[in-house]
């Protein structure tokens, strides 16, 4: 493995959690009984030690979305045609994207980064580019990518956190934009977890029962014949998973190096993480998990890899729109830890 | 009953379902997979409809909460003692409660209503004073208040309502502090719904499981000593409810009357809510449930009158904390409805 890539997945720390009792006393004494505010409590707690401090700042935000094509699309898994990888970017470059919207309402930094979409190399106004190439190979008859590309796409998302974390950001979102990326997220899902292929495999933006049915033959297909090349999460990143997966999987390792908490978006985004938590297992603490995804399969990482989403809105869009929704809830938390009354302050009885 | 009261139930009109079509074809041609926004394009329709336009406008935000004692307190229902009503209200004042923080995240305006708090009466800055009494009687050996003093809330709710919408208010939420309230709200579920008192009965802000029986017991006397005084929402309101939950119940009715959106905050709002809609079944269209709150019993109540809330964040405090948190979700849908390129504009192909 490329050594800056090994020597910072090696120094990432799990959360020192002697800091938790006092936490917890602060927690306590606001004027409410108890725990009564359920998961901001919990978070407020999370994000303290995350970021190491009983006095914790939310300042400004930033969600990353990256775009990439798949070679796999080429076998028919999903109902929209490639093309419209790159007219989804284009349309997130405009504004008029669902994650445009909600980046702008939760007060947040869009960026807009091209890991590998399949199109003509230009410049376009907004885009970072850090396209590797122009879109993976078919995984289901070879490997995705080389080993050596997926470690220039996770690269790609360090620095990205890196450039986050030194630019001041405190609350970073993940989020995607890959016709068929639903597809490599279940092989990853499937390899890593792991589990059978059916259980983490849904219908993407909507494909019939027909379709999930050969969706799910080419995934098993996939994972058959890039078997001898799945010895590590790197190399199973590389042989079943994707450019846009890969550049989440580099942000979360970046900024859980830098002690930077991020907001995991979906299903394809939650892949991306899985991969970091399975090449560093401190790299949990840093994770908020947004939503739970109407993606059938979403629901099997949850209960395997036993975390909890913040929110259940029914999406089942990615781009970082869970992400975008679940920020004003951290937000929210982090206020209420730090501008509450305590009750020795309110002069209120207790129990 | 009063004429003003009956007068203003009759003129809540259900919405007009026509504009559905239009609003959900609006809702497809955004660009993004039909649906995958889940809750938010719900949320958009159903805002649509309340407000009776395809061009949905979500300005200034209003957050009531009402404080009241209740004279059932001295049955030991409550874990905490009578007297942390009226600091909680006081704490509401210098800004320092929940309610306060998320109210000011939301950028909702908060106002501190005065329904029945057992003090003496007096000029409190930032008070609205309604108060009818100072706390109910106690239920579970008379009726809580007369049908007029019941009346005399209720108006004052529909007053702050009609006040709102005069103002220009576009979205109002609901919330409440009066200890020992999860108890008389019990019994307006149990009454109403109607259902076994054990199944809307939880431990308030954390009776143990001796606790809970006596509350069950308490309950079931209020509604049997009461039970000749129940022969209309309005009678059991006054006969098992709580002067906080008449202001609830009378502000929702006011809004509807207005066709102004209210978010309904937790179980305590939910009672007020399902007397208003018990007064008038239309009032329910112009309704959102914020959230699920862990008192046991709100989930009897989502699934009888067969309602969805928007989040579950593990909350059961009141103060209209849930409501709080489910503006920047009401918010978020319309700026999805109102903001999004859709498909033809944004040249992106079909399916």
């Amino acid at each position: 493995m490329n050594t800056k890539l090994q020597d910072l997945i090696s120094s990432i720390c799990p959360v020192d959690n002697s800091l938790e009792p006092i936490i917890m006393h602060h927690l306590d004494d606001l004027t409410k009984p108890p725990g009564s505010l359920g998961k901001l409590e919990q978070i407020a707690l999370k994000y303290c030690l995350m970021t190491g401090s009983d006095k914790p700042q939310l300042g400004a935000k930033k969600i990353f979305t990256f775009g990439a094509d798949h070679g796999v699309a080429d076998e028919g898994v999903s109902a929209f045609p490639k093309v419209v990888t790159q007219q989804m970017v284009m349309n997130m470059l405009s504004g008029g994207a669902a994650i445009n919207v909600l980046a702008r309402h939760a007060g947040a930094e869009l960026a807009v980064v091209d890991m590998g979409v399949d199109w003509p190399q230009a410049e376009r106004s907004g885009l970072l580019n850090r396209s590797v190439r122009a879109g993976t190979a078919n995984m289901a008859v070879g490997p995705a990518m080389s080993v050596e590309e997926a470690e220039q796409a996770l690269l790609a998302g360090i620095e990205l956190a890196e450039g986050a974390a030194s630019d001041g950001f405190t609350l970073l979102g993940t989020g995607e934009m890959g016709i068929a990326n639903t597809t490599p997220s279940a092989a990853l899902f499937a390899a890593l977890l792991p589990c059978p292929v059916e259980e983490v495999t849904g219908r993407g933006t909507g494909v019939d029962d027909q379709g999930l049915q050969h969706k799910i033959s080419i995934i098993k297909q996939s994972l058959t014949v890039n078997k001898e090349r799945m010895n590590s999460p790197l190399e199973t990143l590389a042989a079943v998973g994707g450019l846009e997966i890969a550049g989440i999987c580099g942000l979360i390792l970046g900024a859980a190096a830098r002690r930077l908490p991020v907001i995991v978006d979906g299903f394809i985004s939650s892949a991306g993480a899985l991969v970091a938590c399975r090449m560093n297992p401190a790299v949990r603490d840093y994770l908020f998990f947004s939503h739970l995804s109407q993606e059938a399969g979403h629901q099997t990482f949850f209960n395997l890899f036993e975390v909890q989403p913040i929110l259940d809105l029914g999406f089942r869009l990615g781009e970082g729109t869970g992400a975008a929704m679940a920020m004003p809830v951290i937000e929210a938390a982090i206020k209420i830890y730090n501008e509450m009354a305590t009750f020795s302050s309110a002069g209120i009885s207790a129990k």
